[in-house]
């Protein structure tokens, strides 16, 4: 049992995984208890889709990649150009080889499902810590246009993925990067 | 020093405060810590606002109610309208006579603004809850339109608030609102 002080300290982003496969009850454990999130008019718009499967992962992980190459190269000056070397590297797998990953997703029409879904995120990598669990919130991991591996992994055309949490136990913890000073516009006493 | 589980039970949304104010050292610990929280490409791209002076926040509320009731007028169609019996009532502050408001925002054009600073607020509420403060995101509480009192506050132009969080040593604590079953759509074993 930690501590929140501990739990924010180990809180890390985990991109360096061990081999060992997550259960799914542990899984579906830390997803009943990331619903303990506030959403706006305690609407709970979240969905989730659970994948552990590795081919499926690799395959997601290409169908990203190709994506997020097209969207590049229509519109190099967009801030994800910086990305591309990383990108067009057949090795690279955007989901660093986790055993498990969750996509938290929702009705695209829900006014407040980026900051709704983003809570629950929040709630999913303490859950997750607090078991000895890293996770990471891979951006990159939402674009799947394909209509093919939608269906597969059972995302309509309603469906917006908001946050694709990678789960695994960590094979190393990296130190957390500094943080800049908060930036305080105003104090009105 | 709470476990997480404990913290898990405490956080709740608190709308009833004690008249009791908060010391503004122990605001600026709290944001501290929410500055842990992770961020689209360690951007951190969050300010903050905070505002203690319970007459500037009964007018941020009253300006806020004020937007808020033009837009269901100019489009009653809109979800915001089941609000607009409480808006109308000039005895209610959307503020809910917290001693403290925090305001999470960032510049407008920000791609993962609203991911990143629901990330923040989240830790902001677990990190009061830790301390004995009760808080509450009031997602009617950014609707800021009137130039001169985002001037006063100091809110530009380019800035968008995404989470209004109140602030306050609870007067109670209310039960959890029930969870919905978590709506798995796919696992892909």
């Amino acid at each position: 049992m930690n501590s929140f002080e501990e739990l924010l300290k180990k809180r890390r982003s985990i991109r360096d995984f061990e081999e060992r496969e997550i259960s799914l009850p542990l899984i579906q454990e830390i997803i009943r208890e990331s619903t303990l999130a506030p959403s706006a008019s305690h609407g709970q718009p979240w969905y989730f889709i659970i994948i552990t499967n590795r081919d499926v992962m690799k395959r997601l992980s290409d169908e990203c990649k190709r994506s997020l190459l097209a969207r590049i190269e229509a519109n190099p000056e967009i801030p994800l150009s910086g990305y591309k070397e990383a990108l067009q590297n057949t090795g690279f797998n955007i989901f660093y080889n986790a055993p498990c990953l969750v996509y938290i997703a929702g009705h695209a029409e829900t006014g407040s499902l980026d900051v709704d879904c983003a809570l629950l995120a929040s709630y999913m990598m303490f859950s997750a810590a607090q078991r000895g669990l890293g996770t990471c919130w891979i951006g990159l991991g939402a674009h799947i246009d394909d209509p093919e591996i939608r269906r597969e992994i059972g995302l309509s055309d309603v469906c917006r993925i908001v946050a694709p949490i990678i789960i695994g136990y960590p094979a190393s913890i990296p130190e957390p990067l500094p943080r800049e000073e908060p930036k305080i516009l105003k104090i009105v006493s």
